[in-house]
């Protein structure tokens, strides 16, 4: 299943994907966020579904898409997560999984602006696979208990800002991560049953010119290791958001210009959707 | 004024504490929370306190303390913001302002049990002065314009587990800061007028030995400077809560061995109140 949430910000509405129809969700919850995920909404959603019970979106077309879920408790990011785009930023492949966090206010819609930051001259794209917490994870016993706690799979761009990140940081990569829209999330929340998220393709383009293009079977910790490491040091909420890395392809590398206002950046991931970001100035 | 939340977690009441009065602040507001802040809520129980309009809590002898806000949406922290603590920790002063982030789930109220996570053996205190934002600060003009955005002020614990911080993290640290209860806050939110929290002494002790004791007035990048700064990176939301460093006689010094349990951490502001914390296995 696909769900998404469409309308202006704030107040978007929870859909449900079927094939080309658009189905109204708000009979079952007022949003998609870790409460509804967390009380077997995906279950409801397919039993509302399979019992003919959720009807048509009228006014669909022409909405904006939100991100398709309502903001995160955390938004957890693993870095250097392809041995190539670790090669790419001058480091090595990690030895130990490296995680930092974005804020959560920087989850926008798929295809919002992207405002280059006042006096930023190093404004970054990175494709990701995100995946979503269907379910409380703490101190999972093993890898293979991982997957059950993931509610779906979802396109994202953490935005970076290099000089912040990197060079005015003292190390710690947040301050550059977390500018005001810097992690377009969607357009859809996928569940597990539809793509194969350990073997996908992940590409991303600026102004129609390749720049990202591997596959999520290239990660060095895989999915299920992401989910198992992280719930032996905190504990992940229903609703939060992990970003598992970036593969090699991004303006850092030197091999390509940073974004400027004007460009326009597209992410896709196979059986994900695509997401089409135009950037502004501040 | 001080603000405070009794209770058990999940069901604390927001409260003003008026000398030895424990003023029941639910006509004005469920929770100490961004919205409420971000409405004037300081003023309303102010201008409610003048007026006698607020009923005593007749059941708060013996009530958990809670943390004193509601769960932020993000927890930002300065690191290595006092010269003395950077070099104990091997470190040079910083030149850029350090920021990394611990989960919000982390907050939890000021004597509640810490729980050493399983495996950990290097588990360390920190005594901070937290700040808590009052209305949104985005790209703020001068740092002079930063504190008529600070709601009030507490104490925090800015728990670490410094092998997963430092040795097992690929250095971003907010591995080793995420663990369950890993931030006690409280116990009371102070409003500004109270303390001159620009020059105030900050101790902790372990089993009644001290163990850091500084003042505000050695921070290397000021309260305003900190807020200030942020807000060109980011958007601080009302609730949020900015931990403004930690001065030096941590464990990780090497002076002081890592908490164990049975140890009780004691840490204090002066104005701010005291936290006393049990350490005790998970």
């Amino acid at each position: 299943m696909r769900l998404a949430r469409l309308g202006p910000v704030g107040q978007e509405v929870p859909v449900l994907l079927d094939g080309e129809r658009v189905l109204d969700l708000r009979g079952l919850t007022a949003d998609i966020d870790g409460a509804f995920l967390a009380a077997d909404g995906v279950a409801r959603v397919r039993a509302a579904l399979e019992a003919g019970d959720l009807p048509e979106l009228p006014d669909a077309a022409g909405r904006r898409v939100g991100a398709p879920i309502a903001r995160p408790s955390a938004v957890y990011c693993i870095g250097q997560n392809y041995a190539a785009h670790a090669a790419e930023s001058g480091a090595e492949p990690p030895e130990n999984m490296v995680m930092f966090m974005k804020s959560p206010n920087t989850v926008v819609g798929p295809d919002d602006d992207v405002v280059i930051p006042p006096g930023s001259t190093r404004t970054d794209w990175e494709v990701e696979l995100a995946l979503v917490i269907g379910t409380r994870a703490a101190r999972l016993a093993s890898p293979e208990a991982a997957r059950a706690h993931v509610a779906g799979f979802a396109v994202a761009n953490d935005l970076s800002e290099r000089e912040w990140q990197l060079a005015l940081s003292g190390g710690q990569w947040s301050k550059g991560k977390s500018a005001p829209g810097f992690c377009p999330l969607g357009p859809w929340l996928v569940t597990p049953e539809e793509i194969d998220a350990d073997d996908v393709r992940l590409r991303s383009s600026v102004n129609g010119e390749p720049r990202q293009d591997s596959r999520t079977s290239d990660l060095i910790f895989s999915l299920d290791h992401i989910v198992w490491e992280l719930s032996q040091y905190l504990t992940l909420e229903p609703g939060d958001l992990v970003l598992t890395g970036t593969p090699e392809g991004v303006a850092l590398s030197g091999r390509f210009p940073y974004l400027a206002a004007g460009d326009v950046v597209e992410l896709t991931i196979d059986g994900l959707g695509t997401q089409r970001q135009r950037c502004v100035a501040a």
